[in-house]
């Protein structure tokens, strides 16, 4: 198929002849390598014929999308050196592990890094014996790959993770490679939008390398089988400049290859240029490249008479018997052969010095750019005092300032944004909510990131603002996972509910954490925010399908020393916990915290000690007396709502049963309900024994889904006195009130609750009980409207003792 | 902004003015049901001034998307009647809800469902009081809503569900609006590819309509402000026609939307003509429709002196305190007014016999088309009988059979394809791994579905086959969706660790199915069906990146009568559930089940007795003897691989501690585990009581997260003598005897801890514990190759007694 972008194969030829021959050359090498990874145990430099105990006894990799892989680093390569660029490489395609591998391996990077994968001969065949193997590494670029940012097992993020990476990075260039399956994900046909959030005077450039190899595992491609004029349509309507590179002879390959990409180089130069003069209005048209090259190119054509190179069977393994058969182990041998090893490396396996040439120097190796190790680059946030944000709070009159936690949270975000401008590194992103939650105040300071066009009449909107916002999940979490990759700070403000559409990305992002950790190049990155607000039990009108609490159940499946889980249930407390949020690194924290006008319980002391503990007794809200007797209920909460609820239960039960002695516990650290076995947060046992003792009744609101409290208080004596009351799947268009009514973890609920846990209580107290039922019963027959609550509810305020805090 | 597609305004006008006088009073009256919804408690008509006390207490509601989504009902409804067509009305917009309910209401068919929202005043009244109200309707297209099969709370499945909804179907077509919020999405993004798997000749057809009107909740959309250029090369390079209709001054753009709107209707019975004639080639051009209208068109241009329609601040309540404010409260009775209610609604509040008219008849009226109310098309499957497929297990020589479970299953759906081929009504789906999950049977009898290019030497495609691969889970998971909840039926095979990436489609899909199982009216649709194969235990070279059980845990966490969770642990037992799952209705059935070779174990007659109970002793696998005495523990097993390492830890006892009687239970319906008050599926507490004993330690090896066992038999007596073994996080690159080792599910580790917790045997058996202990260690050091796991593992077989199984 014939570009009609691309010029004829006979305009200007950019390769001298002897360049061509290094490139390919070059190329070659790391084809080699690529094969011999999949294949060789023994044998790395053919020094010998080829037997059946050289190959691996099974195996595993992926050929197809290689060769495309090595042929785009190459080029990269000599773009970088002619015009001393800063490019990261991002790999798309899933399997794409023995290319990048390989090409690290030759610019010396992968032995700088891992010096028993020397370059030699030893070398080779540790390379070539890790790959794919117990122990070794897996086959698609990885934690262990150097120079990636990018994971290539869940395919979908590469483009978002590209912008990502070069946000307030305006030296950088992330060349990213997609493939065409990858390109069928929603994710990555949502991502191409990230354009008209790139600003190019502050920003640098992303370069989207579409690898057209026509399959997938076992069929062909929607973007592989599209015209060209569709896909040409297609990729100026996403707004680029579509520069195609298509065909599979090696030298007309190249020379076209080499000119798409001084072209690619140019165009952004001189949008950059452009820009950074001050001459930019809306959108630039970035280039991005086209390369339709074969499937397994070079590879075997066929194999049992059966087409392979330019088909999906040459997908993983393109010759499979090469142990047993001997026809297929000399079709490897010929086909590795053909690429001419020795006169690619010297006697000792060194790759030969007029080839060792071709790659960059230092860190512009691609392997060694240090945006792709983030952590090397990572500066702490200056942060302002959360007590300058500090909401009044006075033993006295607890519960009487009600404010918008999140709109405090705001007005500290807001400082954080100005206190870090100067170092541009960091970043709010969200759906379109960041008003909407109530985080307002940031905006006095900066606006939403917008590059298309902008009315007179448009408000909050600038290619320089700090916000981004974009009605897409994957977006904000892929952009925020490139920023912090490479060594950037942020939060995502979501709704509770939908978080749950980037699951399978913090699953991904979670082992990539979980990896890094275990290898001590990889320097620690900021953690990643997120705060969840307009949460289940505030959803009003939006009703069932915005109400589900699940996200936190997922990330409490994974690996203790990466996650965090914090439910501050006021003002103060979510000022000390965002604030400490911004402070850790390699985490995933995640905070709850309604966005309505809520009372608030603690001074900021108060909540300092209290987040610092992460649990404790909240002595001025109980009525135990300090006799030294235990008391005779514990009422825990977590979250604000459940915590609002439980303080109005114990209100109901000191005037009902003035004789109970109620203790009430408030968690914001979730984690710390684990045993410390589990959790580096958890509570000790002594320690949790004496906070909800060991025999009494405990009556857990909780946020969430119940289980969660049995399931992290399992291993605690008190287990099965724990009586967890949460959200029960009972959802609907309601008031606030009447949802924690149907999941019944409103007051009248908690407080029939304990009268019914506390031995022998119900009996003496059965006129109270009645009295709690009844008001159940009135508040159903009140349900009539939005802010037509019951008085006695609507007008509710603690008016617990004025004791001193216990905290 | 002028379209350079549409005809210039003074082209043919197809409306005669009466028309447009009638069509323009139709769609005020869809207006003035959309506001009074939002605002008025009382004064339906407006027969008296508008008062404080006439609106709701709480303004809830989203007017910005409703007038364009009542101007497209209108129209629709003017090609329904003039060609007779049968048309599903697939509401993207989030907050569309006042529009599709007054459109229905107009209609007649809200009232025929929900006889108490009578066609008067009286029905008015309570239409209006019930939406966004406590105990009434959500503001968005619900299930509650008639016509609707899509829930517009979470955005972004509006294309993929109206694809679903027309395969198969060849009379219908789904008239899809889409919101430029919407529009941002990743699966929206994605889903306009759906046209490459759609066939003119036995598919319906897809009309989407972008409905551009410029905002989010704060801000602008992407693409309303892409120039006109740029949206037509977007939509033409996914393969449409993009047909524009742009302007605000209503006699104009009904003339327009009229004309454009035959011009598609035009369009699309051309494609199916030619088609159907056997005239097509490859993909056609589909018309859609880029619909440009101002946010809140014809409400208040301003208020406080602020823009309002045409701009963000129309997104929900356009002016807000009428009930306070007898300013804002004029400016809505004047808004309302605008729409000259007489002239819509007779004296008792009836609409007016002349725009009734306009209406279609019956079953073609949008909100009473069956196709939305799937469940009353449903056909039952013709299934094969499962024993057709059995594999032959005798009970001498338990698992010497070494079959892939997942191809025995392919050889059955291959039946059940060909037997319901006449009806049409049964389609697999997954990214593309149908073939490497082993289903490759189906490919006999069918092929991939395939409308672009097919070369000669690909193979298994076709315009007409019935497997939909695509590699995005969010399509597949959408078309599934769609498909069922038109009365059809299907299953979606995946890899286990990528289905976490519709985690938040199958929230959505489980509110759905709830919410309609207590709408008596809407009938009950075919469950959707997962096969979760290439599963965490068998993943080998693909690593960490790969491996994740987590999606059981999330459908866990729904209502219970909606989610089964089923555990094969071989062929026939996956053949039973298999084809139990494709009989059921208004469930989310889960099945995991690996596809690499392994032992088998049960006879059909077995297998159809363990099925039925859902759990089981199996007795020839334990040691008990008929004594009467209890067992000194159980080893319990839920997943293929879970039972395969308990019967060789069981082998491993059996030899090193005869005297030790052992019991084995196996589990392949999860929810069993649960008590019955929790689930219909749970075993009563005796009966759990009599397989897992009340007080002996249960060794259970578990395919997921160990502490869902905890959580689903927290209520049980012996659930504190409950040791779980699961996935623990612990992925890496590595053999999956290894993998299983790593998280300690391997028969030693299992071995070991049944010795560890039966009162006493560690000292007994301290030999038989060291040796145990000493073959661990001896695998790690053998961890070297795929395939080189030590002889004693890789050759291991059952050889237990051949006594008849006690099933």
């Amino acid at each position: 198929m014939q570009s009609h972008l691309a010029e004829p194969a006979t305009a200007t030829s950019p390769l001298t002849a002897d360049e061509l021959v290094l490139m390919d050359r070059y190329w070659r090498a790391a084809n080699y390598l690529s094969v011999g990874q999949i294949y060789l145990l023994d044998n790395p430099l053919l020094r010998e014929p080829l037997k059946a105990e050289h190959i691996k006894p099974r195996l595993l990799g992926h050929w197809g999308t290689t060769p495309g892989l090595n042929f785009i680093y190459t080029h990269l390569n000599r773009v970088i050196r002619a015009r001393d660029l800063s490019v990261l490489y991002i790999c798309g395609p899933g399997h794409g592990g023995p290319g990048m591998v390989a090409s690290t391996y030759l610019e010396g990077t992968y032995s700088e890094i891992y010096p028993q994968v020397s370059e030699d001969a030893a070398g080779l065949k540790a390379l070539f014996r890790q790959f794919s193997f117990p122990g070794g590494i897996p086959s698609h670029a990885a934690p262990e790959t150097p120079g990636s940012i990018h994971e290539g097992g869940e395919l979908g993020y590469a483009l978002v993770h590209a912008f990502g990476a070069v946000f307030d990075n305006p030296d950088l260039i992330a060349a990213c490679v997609i493939g065409d399956g990858e390109a069928e994900t929603g994710a990555l046909a949502a991502s191409w939008h990230s354009n008209k959030f790139l600003n190019p005077a502050r920003d640098g450039a992303v370069l989207p390398i579409l690898h057209l190899n026509g399959y997938k595992i076992a069929g062909p491609t929607l973007l592989a089988r599209m015209s060209e004029e569709d896909l040409t349509h297609l990729f100026r309507g996403y707004g680029y400049e579509p520069l195609f590179v298509e065909g599979h002879a090696p030298e007309r390959m190249h020379q076209c290859m080499a000119r798409i990409l001084d072209r690619a180089a140019d165009g952004i130069h001189a949008i950059q240029q452009r820009a950074r003069n001050g001459m930019t209005a809306g959108c630039p048209r970035w280039p991005m490249i086209v390369l339709r090259s074969p499937k397994g190119w070079t590879g075997p054509k066929e194999v049992d008479g059966k087409k392979v190179e330019g088909f999906w069977r040459a997908h993983q393994v393109p010759v499979a018997n090469c142990r047993e058969n001997a026809n297929h182990r000399r079709i490897l041998e010929d086909w590795m052969r053909s690429y001419g090893p020795d006169d690619l490396f010297d006697g000792e396996g060194r790759l030969k010095p007029e080839l060792r040439a071709l790659a960059p120097r230092g860190e512009r190796r691609m392997g060694a750019n240090p945006h792709a190790n983030g952590g090397v680059l990572r500066k702490d946030l200056s942060l302002p005092s959360i007590r300058d944000y500090a909401v009044a709070v006075s033993g006295a009159k607890r519960g009487a300032a009600v404010v918008q936690t999140t709109e405090v949270l705001g007005q500290y975000l807001r400082d954080v944004l100005t206190r870090n401008a100067q170092n541009a590194n960091f970043r709010i992103f969200g759906p379109d909510e960041t008003q909407s939650n109530r985080l307002g105040a940031v905006f006095n300071v900066t606006d939403r990131v917008w590059m298309e066009e902008i009315e007179p009449y448009d408000v909050q909107l600038s290619p320089d603002g700090r916000v981004m916002e974009v009605l897409s999940e994957h977006l904000c979490q892929g952009w925020l996972e490139g920023y912090l990759l490479t060594g950037r700070h942020g939060l995502f403000s979501c709704y509770e509910a939908f978080i749950h559409i980037i699951d399978s990305m913090l699953n991904q992002h979670a082992k990539w954490l979980k990896v890094s950790a275990g290898l001590p190049w990889r320097k620690p990155i900021a953690s990643l925010n997120y705060l969840l607000t307009s949460h289940v039990w505030r959803q009003d009108h939006n009703g069932f399908s915005h109400q589900d609490p699940g996200f936190i159940d997922l990330v409490a499946n994974k690996k203790a020393d990466t996650v965090r889980i914090y439910l501050p249930p006021d003002a103060n407390t979510l000022l000390w916990v965002g604030d400490h949020c911004l402070k850790t690194w390699n985490r995933i924290n995640v905070i709850v915290a309604g966005k309505q006008p809520e009372p608030q319980w603690l001074s900021m002391d108060e909540a300092i000690r209290h987040c610092e503990a992460g649990v404790g007794i909240w002595s001025w809200a109980g009525t135990e007396t300090t006799d030294g007797l235990s008391p005779d209920v514990v009422m825990a909460c977590a979250g604000d709502v459940p915590t609002l609820e439980t303080l109005a239960a114990v209100d109901l039960l000191r005037t009902a049963i003035p004789e109970l002695r109620i203790r009430v516990v408030n968690v914001v650290d979730l984690m710390s309900l684990q045993s410390r076995e589990q959790h580096p947060h958890g509570l000790a046992d002594a320690e949790f024994d004496r906070l909800f003792t060991t025999d009494r009744p405990v009556i857990f609101a909780y946020h969430g889904y119940p289980h969660l409290i049995h399931r992290l208080t399992y291993k605690r004596t008190n287990h099965r006195n724990i009586h967890v009351k949460g959200f029960i799947e009972e959802g609907t268009t309601t008031t606030p009130f009447d949802m924690a009514v149907l999941n019944e973890l409103d007051r009248f609920h908690l407080a029939i609750e304990a009268i019914e846990r506390v031995p022998g209580l119900k009996e003496k107290a059965g006129p109270a009980l009645g009295a709690l039922r009844d008001k159940l019963a009135e508040h159903s027959r009140h349900v009539r409207s939005f802010g037509e609550d019951m008085a006695e509810i609507r007008n509710w305020r603690w008016t617990g003792g004025s004791k001193p805090s216990g905290l």
